[in-house]
């Protein structure tokens, strides 16, 4: 993707160095609208949940935002009272700098947990950072938010709304739905489209559930997790305010389709991964139990060293099913890894559809189905493999 | 431990060579009571139960066993009505070869899911099998039931029950709480005690709850795993039919013991395992949210991996109780390192007691404490690390 087509009309951003992670990497990022901006968001479900999350999740009750503060290094989670006032003591920056109430700052981290920081690194770089605002500014924010993350992550779509070109802009850091050293997956959102705050958060929740919330990388949720959706309205489109208009469908495919796709570059980008492989379990007798097969198959480490090593052991897959806590008849059971069968009615079928699922294991990409025959839920979950790189990453990270 | 030590009065054992896993392994052994047994058993909560594992349920209702028949190599799971069949035809073959009723054999298996095996391979041993029974040969027993394990695991007891001696002597197989493709956990206790079928069954599973219920290496759930206990009652001691007595709390504790060093030793030998570490949760509100806290502190790749990289993570600790599934206030949560606290009301302690937990990161055998000081519950679980030598084992068993 071109430098110059990261841009949103009302929407500026950039970042500098502000010395948290060393010398030579930008480590702070702002995201600025020309307006208020109405505003959603989805944070983490963790019981523990950093002082940004919870600063955010106060601001937010207005549902605007007019700029996003985000540094990597430090998660500012489990820091007590003192994160909650770094927390607040950088909004207050942030809103002097630029000139708005500070309840319309919103403001992440992302890092390693428990770590105190001064507030006087955001003093210092609060002027650079705000000179540091442009238009196309958008690629400079998602390299200052990558932690283990091997490449930055943005994506974005076009759509017309009432006559109007709307654009929607998202950029994506995480490699693992946690990884507490340097905690969390974030993503921020911008668009210029008109909508309504209440109908842009049902927007945000639906989009979420099949794209983020259907990710893992080592089955952890972390402290900082969050995804933010600001809509300047810049576009000019006649304002969506319900969601069941024709245009609010056609946003809420664009918005779909545009966190499935930082999702999955994120499942792409997981610590150590080699391939990224889509979980699918159909035929299951509810919601809750599909989802239950799909997560305990695509979360266990024993699946995951086996797609590492290019392995067709359905054995381990199966056994992965018969603990995820629900009853099933083992005697329906079809897998197929692609379009490949290697189990059916709970049976394998033995070496010669081996060598052929052997072949799909060694794509980067392929789709194992689970069907249970015993219902119509289906549920995908997207991960990646369990690798020895994710192991020296994850012991060698800190130390 | 001397090999002659291994032996109780009543009971005889052999294994031989099979063929199953190659010329030169000892794959398929018998444990043999002169007379019936009295027996209890614990089996996998899996929904997907290896053949063998129904048979044995089948057969275990008349609570009396005489013969334990085990191999390795295939597990004889997801193996449908041809897998039930080579269970039945097994038993049948035992029975016949020591004169005894198919009902009283107990069968075992452990090894690659999924695949089938000819009941020949069995025919053509179970002669031989059947002569290297001795009194001292469950030392090869304990060796024929290895699959990934690189020790082989026995333990041994004796108590004076009535005025008589009576011992208890247990092996047990595993490095992993399940590894598919070699499925499962094993564990075959005898005694010459005198115990009534019902107490004995009791006395199993409450021993069975804080030794082989309390440990994981990868938090997965075999198909096959299975412990037996047979009481032949040789030694002559009063019949215990009461869990009551004080005969009956004797071999109880006799019984904890001895299942704990057990699956102490199968952590320690979890694939790829370089410490064993005991994760003890005090202080919750209840006795599920403790099991929750501590097996989801236990099970985390990401704890587990800080764990092999000696660094003195706490993050990644509370970042798990995060997503526990329980409210608790982060605030209180106090964490120890063995002796040396690195977290208290929430907040890391700083730099000088993370050097004092390294320290403790480096013996290959500590204790984790988390207290939530919510409660008085409590909870250990024992677990290993996270090591490049799991992925290798795992990625490349079958290849």
């Amino acid at each position: 993707m071109m430098k110059e087509q990261l841009q949103v009309p009302g929407f500026k951003a950039g970042a500098v160095k502000a010395g948290i992670r060393g010398k030579d990497r930008l480590d702070v990022g702002l995201i600025y609208s020309s307006t208020p901006a109405n505003a959603a968001a989805v944070f983490t479900t963790s019981q523990v949940k950093a002082a940004p999350v919870l600063l955010d999740m106060e601001h937010l009750q207005g549902g605007k935002a007019q700029a996003i503060f985000v540094n990597s290094g430090i998660a500012n989670a489990c820091t007590g009272k003192d994160g909650m006032r770094l927390a607040r003591g950088t909004a207050a920056l942030v809103a002097r700098e630029l000139g708005i109430a500070e309840q319309l700052v919103q403001v992440s981290s992302t890092g390693v947990i428990g770590q105190p920081l001064d507030l006087t690194f955001f003093e210092k770089c609060m002027g650079p950072l705000a000179e540091s605002l442009t238009e196309t500014g958008f690629d400079k924010v998602s390299q200052a938010i990558m932690t283990t993350d091997t490449v930055s992550k943005t994506s974005r779509r076009t759509l017309v709304l009432s006559g109007k070109e709307v654009t929607v802009l998202g950029m994506a850091k995480g490699a693992g739905m946690i990884m507490p050293n340097m905690a969390t997956m974030l993503c921020f959102i911008v668009t210029d489209a008109m909508i309504a705050s209440d109908v842009l958060q049902q927007m945000l929740l639906q989009s979420v559930e099949p794209s983020f919330n259907s990710i893992t990388v080592d089955g952890d949720t972390s402290t900082n997790d969050t995804v933010l959706l600001l809509a300047g309205g810049e576009a000019g489109n006649d304002k969506i305010v319900s969601s069941a208009s024709e245009d609010a469908l056609a946003f809420q495919q664009c918005l779909d389709e545009l966190c499935l796709d930082l999702a999955l570059q994120i499942v792409k980008d997981g610590e150590g991964a080699t391939k990224l492989v889509t979980i699918h379990v159909t035929g299951a007798p509810g919601d809750t139990e599909a989802d239950r097969a799909a997560r305990t198959i695509a979360n266990s480490s024993l699946v995951k060293t086996a797609f590492f090593g290019e392995d067709a052991n359905w054995g381990r897959i199966i056994a992965a099913l018969g603990r995820a806590g629900f009853v099933f008849d083992e005697s329906l059971v079809d897998i197929f890894f692609d379009d490949v069968a290697m189990v059916l009615d709970g049976l394998g079928l033995g070496a010669e559809q081996e060598k052929l699922a052997t072949r799909v294991l060694k794509q980067d990409n392929f789709t194992i189905t689970v069907d249970l025959k015993s219902g119509n839920s289906e549920r995908k979950i997207y991960t990646c493999d369990l690798s020895i790189d994710y192991i020296k990453i994850n012991a060698d990270y800190r130390t």
